[in-house]
């Protein structure tokens, strides 16, 4: 039988989704399971995009043109225009889902070989995207005791080698919910300039900034607008993650140029998602006060919950809808697995991800998990509780 | 600036989609351009698949699972049992198009310096498939005066070196149509065997096979059951190209395992294509005939006229609904561009896919155009006009 290839083996297991398989046996036991673990959130995609669907008068679901169809891009610029972002629709190949975004990017930037540096805990299938373009991450490592801010950039030089090629940042971040300041994305575009790198921007919780706080895109930096590739998707912004819709957008022509073969070697982006997408782009604005309203509820609750458990400690972040919390355990990745095999408490347990998948140092995030705080304020209520009981049961509770 | 990767600079242009601009200049100039070039059928979705998307009532556009839904990949399993392709819905990953099906084999399976050999002329995303790999591709020429027939065994054992991992088949072939025979599978299983290689079987148009031909697949080869990977895609079988669905298929665990870690790196394939996937296998058998029918009269149509043009060589292919043709041109590509820039006829002109882009071998090609008989027979007619009347008047002509 022909082996398997090294990069396959290499390749992580995802440390949201490894878990499944247990998941899927405590429902068939008949456990109740809140799943804290993946960024699903429960709420409704907008009816204007559902609309658009079901309104379609497609009589062959053709092809649409490689970089996505011109009328999403064109609409998509002007999104990106009214939040400063001045790029026009040459400037936007709209991908399947941000993951191809990023896929694109470290296809046309970077060479096997080459290095990134990218603040940890962070986003987990970087690292899988890193394998499959065969570069090396470079982790620098935030914090929980500072809430995750971005470390002293000194941290970053220390890194650099003639192989560094880029950073990569998530802002907000996944899996911490740290909102990156103006003065830290300065910071950041200062060694980006001094060392001619890419910065790689993830953006796609844009919208989700809390306590009045606003977000700065890496696309604000004007002095390395060259060096920034912006990479996004509208999976978060209206509850769509199915579609499949996200965009790779640079100022960058070299890049473009190269990104778009990558993309006509794909072919196309999915037709109906970029229906859902181009529709959703008339979303009431009603839709994120409600959607905003919610989260900072969601957040506020579980941030609180947590932080009253012994033992645990939590940061409350600014951004996106996670936060990763550092629990009494000896080993997070056993507990997650024991909250599914072995726990539950009136018929009911959680599913959360180990952190540990979520940091490239190995050895770190051993007794932190990811919790996404994407279910309704009853079930996190439930979720917290159960969390709460199982800390105290658990045979491995360190202190 | 930094510079983009080397990856990027040596990953091709596509051979049907780099002279798009050259198209869309021409149609402002006010030309009808036929769109020979790409294999975008004009044939109706089937009715069932495209109600059940205005059927959704989906209330938020989920994740799904990252081999698919389960429910997709039962049915799935059934179609596949139906043409004596045993697998069950375990062995099946659903897959953003046949594109992320070589993707998902190639990264799974071959590491950066492998070799695959595939018999040329191919279908030209595999070398943008094998950049993004790191795999060297070795081709084995087939050629045109024996209908591109497989070329002898032993052809390919010439190319056998240390670093080769597997052989890459279209079957039936795009671009040339040809349909490989039991037989031919077989030379191909006993090579496959000797040297212990994967058998990478692309099979996209499966169910375009004429004159009473039938489809020998390479999954019917049970002596190399676990070297073969089957790359799939519902685009060309109901005409949704733009849905995004494919599948990759193998009986090999460790394959499979390794796959689903590529897959969950990116998530999950588009929710709105599986609904479409799934309900496409509804489809009445009357749906394929009324295809069937169709595409036979238009490659006898194509096929004769072409012939009938002087100067003009083409095979009678009994596969998919492409023809390689050879033409008395000095050079395919430059022809293609001035039937866009300097031709039209009536008002109309053609677009086709210059052939050397199809070859690996540098040099082959250079008089001949894949045509994607993938028109109705009005246009085609007309299409085949503007040929004959363009290869009297172009500058270039040979003979």
């Amino acid at each position: 039988m022909p082996k398997i290839s090294n990069r396959g083996t290499n390749m992580p297991a995802s440390p949201i989704r490894k878990l499944v398989p247990y998941a899927e046996a405590a429902k068939e036991r008949g456990t109740k399971v809140y799943h804290l673990n993946i960024g699903q959130p429960d709420i409704n995609t907008p009816e204007v995009a559902l609309n658009a669907i079901k309104n379609t008068n497609i009589k062959v679901v053709e092809y649409s043109h490689s970089a996505g169809n011109e009328s999403y891009r064109r609409k998509l610029a002007k999104y990106y225009q009214n939040i400063d972002i001045n790029v026009d629709h040459n400037e936007i190949i709209v991908t399947t889902g941000g993951s191809e975004a990023i896929i694109f990017a470290f296809m046309s930037c970077l060479n096997p070989g080459d290095e990134v540096i990218i603040p940890e805990p962070f986003y987990a299938n970087y690292n899988g995207f890193s394998i499959m373009a065969g570069i090396e991450v470079k982790p620098v490592t935030s914090k929980i005791e500072n809430g995750f801010a971005l470390t002293p950039i000194a941290e970053f030089e220390k890194l650099i080698t003639d192989k560094t090629k880029g950073i990569v940042i998530c802002n907000p971040n996944n899996p911490t919910g740290y909102l990156y300041s103006e003065q830290e994305l300065k910071a950041l575009s200062d060694i980006v300039k001094k060392y001619d790198l890419y910065l790689f921007s993830d953006e796609v919780y844009r919208e989700f900034c809390y306590d009045g706080e606003t977000h700065f895109s890496a696309m604000h930096l004007k002095d390395i607008e060259q060096n920034v590739i912006l990479m996004d998707s509208v999976s978060k912004r209206y509850s769509e993650c199915g579609v499949r819709i996200g965009a790779m957008i640079t100022k960058n022509k070299n890049v473009l140029d190269t990104a778009i073969k990558f993309a006509q070697a794909r072919l196309s982006p999915p037709s109906y998602g970029q229906i859902v997408g181009e529709a959703s782009l008339e979303t009431p604005p009603e839709y994120f006060t409600e959607v905003y309203n919610e989260y900072i509820e969601r957040r506020d609750f579980t941030v609180a919950a947590l932080n009253k458990i012994d033992g645990v400690f939590c940061p409350n972040p600014k951004g996106a809808f996670y936060v990763v919390v550092k629990l009494p355990v000896d080993d997070a990745d056993k507990f997650a697995q024991w909250l599914l095999e072995d726990f539950s408490y009136n018929g009911q347990t959680v599913m959360v991800a180990p952190a540990s998948g979520f940091y490239s140092t190995k050895g770190l995030g051993n007794n932190e998990v990811r919790i996404a705080y994407v279910l309704n304020k009853s079930d996190l209520n439930n979720a917290m509780q159960c969390l709460d009981v199982a800390l105290k049961e658990y045979p491995g509770r360190t202190k």
